[in-house]
Formats: C-alpha cells, sequence, structure tokens
C-alpha cells in the first residue's frame, strides 16, 4: 500500500506523518524514564502507551486510507477505549506522584471515559439513535471536566502542587476540554448536520492527536523531568 | 520487494546501506544513553529519534525504488517535517545543557525550517511556482544559518563551551552549511536545470543523509560523552 501515496494527498501525507511522530514519540518517552525519579517513571511509561497504542492503529488507517481514501471510524474507536482511559490514569498517577490521588478520582475519572465513549460508538454503528448517543456521551465528558477542574481532583491539584506540576495539570486540562471538543465536533458534522467530507474529518482528527496524545504526553514529561531535577 | 535487488542495481544498494546503517545508530544512540550523565540523555535519545524516523522511511522507499527504480520525494519530505525541527532541538539541547539556551533559540529555528521545508513541498507538489518556492525555502535556511553562526545561539555557545561541546558544535554547524547544501542543489538539478536524473539524485541524498543524520548525531555522542567523562 505504501507505494501509493500521491504527493498530493494530504490527509494521507498527515497519517504518515502523525504515525511516525507517534512511533517516534514511543521510543522518547520510553528511553527518557531514565531521567526521572521513580513515581514518575509510570507516568511516563504511560505517556507511551498511549502513544504506542495510537502508532500501531495508526499504521493500519494509513494503509486502508492510501488504498481507499477513507478509513473506518470503528479503528479509532479501538483506540480511544484503549488511550482514553490511559489519558485519564494520567491525570490519577501526577495525583498520585505528588501524594494527593485517591482511588475515587480514579474510578470517576474511567466511569466518565466509558459513558463518553460506548454510546458514541454504538450511534455511529447504528445501534443508538444518534442523538441520545451524542447527549450521553456529552454528559460523560462533562463529568470528566467537572472531576478535574472542580472535583476532587481538581482541588487536590490545586492545593498541593509545585509550580511546574500546576503549569502541567492546567495545560493538561485545557486539553481535555479544547483538544478533545475536536471529537464531538466532528461527531456533528459527520453524522448530525452531514456537512463534513471524510477527507476533512480524517486529517482533523489526526491533528487532533497530536494535540491530545503527543502534547499531552510532552506536558506529563515536562513535569517529571522538572520535578526530578528539583529533587536531585 | 527486497527479494528483486539486482547486484548492479547501485542506488538500491545504497538505499539498503543507509537503511541499515540508520537502524544500527538508533540501537547505537539509545544504548549509549546509559553512560551519560543526565542532562546529554536527552541528547541522544532525539538523536536515536532522527535516525529512527528516518530508517523507517528508508524501509519504504528502498522496497519503492526496488520495484519501480524511482522513488517519490514525497516521503524524503515527510521524513524532514519531522527530522529537521529534532536536529534544531539538538542546537537547543546542546546549548541547554550547557546552561545557555533560551526559548527564543529554539522558537527561531523551529520557524526556519517550516520556512525552509513547506513552500519546497509545496513547488514540488505544484502549488506554487518552482522558483519561488525555492527563494523562500533558501530564506528559510539562510535564517538557521544566520541563528546559529551570528545570533543568539551562535554567541551562547561561544562564550560558554568546554573544548568538546565547542568542537561538536561547530562541526554541527558545519554539516547545516555544506551537508544540507545537497537538498538545494538537488531540487536545482531535479527541477530547475532539469539535468538530475532519479539516480543520480536519490544516491546524492542518500549519501547527504549518512552525513546528516548519523554523522550529526555521533557528533553529539562525542560532546555527550566528553562531558560525562570530565564530570565523572
Ligand atoms: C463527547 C462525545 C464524543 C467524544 C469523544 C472524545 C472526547 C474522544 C477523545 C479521544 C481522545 C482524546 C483520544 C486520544 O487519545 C464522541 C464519542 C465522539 C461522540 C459522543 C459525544
Ligand atoms: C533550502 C531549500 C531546501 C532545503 C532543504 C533542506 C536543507 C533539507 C534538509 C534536510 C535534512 C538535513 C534532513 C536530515 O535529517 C529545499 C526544501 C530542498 C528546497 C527549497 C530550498
Amino acid at each position: 500500500a505504501a507505494a501509493n501515496l500521491e504527493s498530493d494527498d494530504f490527509v494521507g501525507i498527515s497519517f504518515w506523518l502523525i504515525s511516525m511522530a507517534l512511533m517516534a514519540s514511543t521510543v522518547f518517552f520510553l528511553w527518557e524514564t531514565q531521567g526521572v525519579t521513580a513515581k514518575w517513571k509510570t507516568s511516563l511509561v504511560v505517556s507511551a502507551l498511549v502513544t504506542f497504542i495510537a502508532a500501531v492503529h495508526y499504521f493500519y488507517m494509513r494503509d486502508v486510507w492510501v488504498a481507499t481514501q477513507s478509513t473506518p471510524t470503528v479503528y479509532r474507536y479501538i483506540d480511544w477505549l484503549l488511550t482514553v482511559p490511559l489519558l485519564m490514569i494520567e491525570f490519577y498517577l501526577i495525583l498520585r506522584a505528588i501524594g494527593v490521588a485517591s482511588a475515587g478520582i480514579f474510578w470517576r475519572l474511567l466511569i466518565g471515559t466509558l459513558v463518553m465513549l460506548i454510546p458514541g460508538y454504538m450511534s455511529e454503528a447504528g445501534y443508538l439513535n444518534i442523538t441520545v448517543g451524542f447527549v450521553i456521551g456529552m454528559l460523560g465528558w462533562f463529568y470528566i471536566l467537572y472531576e478535574i477542574f472542580f472535583g476532587e481532583a481538581g482541588k487536590a491539584a490545586e492545593a498541593n502542587a509545585s509550580p511546574a506540576v500546576t503549569y502541567a495539570y492546567k495545560a493538561m486540562r485545557w486539553i481535555v476540554t479544547v483538544g478533545w471538543a475536536i471529537y464531538p465536533i466532528g461527531y456533528v458534522l459527520g453524522y448530525m448536520t452531514g456537512t463534513a467530507d471524510q477527507e476533512t474529518l480524517n486529517i482533523v482528527y489526526n491533528l487532533a492527536d497530536l494535540v491530545n496524545k503527543i502534547a499531552f504526553g510532552l506536558l506529563i514529561w515536562y513535569a517529571a523531568t522538572s520535578e526530578s531535577q528539583s529533587a536531585a
């Protein structure tokens, strides 16, 4: 399939770029564990898992795209079902590293994720009304946002973090707000108003993953390396 | 496709050689992180990312070459869009390791990269006049050269570095001048005068990557290991 990438197939090019960037990020996060103190290593490994899982999906999606100029959303949902819970675990791990996590935070964020993704997928696959799935999914997302801004997680982070951790935590929170908004917007344009085509949707999702997976991981790397240096 | 490599296909052989050398360099840089002090590890990891990304692209380009005796430039540009910014980050990291980096250096080098590559690609893909893309790209490259020779980065390196770091920094700078010149020359011969054929262009690009990716990384390895030994 690789042979057919055309120089003006910008969606295909964006699939290539992101899949390579995801692989490289995986190597980066894994090796950078050497430079951080023990309690931050797990956070970096989880960042690497997110980019690794996504990279494998992107290699498949890229080849399907190059061959057919479309890519079924089912691959993205499989990816999300694994990577979104891992991203939620990152909030938990960062709070645990600074000593303020509770198991309740972990479970609430996980439940929020499932409420967001499962109805969304059931609608896209035709098992649930498009609007119903959307509304339930939005509730799950709002619940996650509530928890990390105003809930136990938000309060714990505010009270106890160093500047680098505060910076990273706040930026991660904004990624969950602004970066994640791209997916429900894509859903609305693709399924409800029907105004978006496959090309636009895929290029926008690809760029979104650059922010939501790689930049998100880099924020954690920033917090981890800053904390580890000040501990040394 | 690999099965078809002919003994007199010297371009194909150069693709094989470079792709293997890139893989081996990746392993080398990653494992050598063990031998250097914390602040130099990231530099070696980034060297490994450059050779890793390039290696993956070379495997594809090699197979396309062996199958078709030509290789679309689009793969090289995808590689460049990822690896050139990483090479620029190396200048930033080396200055940071000796304690004299500023965020401005990082952003200016990144912008120079994009101004160099994007118009070049748009011209090759037919979206911009060949000469216009070339002139804008050259400006981006000159801007990078200015920054690392005479700008803040150049001055910071001159004032504060140990002999090994000075040596590496100066050599890296010359690679960006002489080694990188090969790509715009190839562009002129391929698109403007039309005197270069696919074979010559690909063999020259392949050798260029040996210098610009592997030798460049080895210079960083030299600085990192020398500094780490004198710190021990
Ligand atoms: C709210 C909402 C959605 C949100 C999806 C999101 C927010 C996905 C995030 C994925 C990420 C961040 C992946 C990165 O690894 C759906 C299911 C599209 C449709 C239903 C409403
Ligand atoms: C100036 C110029 C160019 C320069 C390209 C360069 C300098 C690429 C360097 C790539 C490297 C160093 C890759 C190694 O990893 C173009 C885009 C060909 C054409 C427009 C003018």
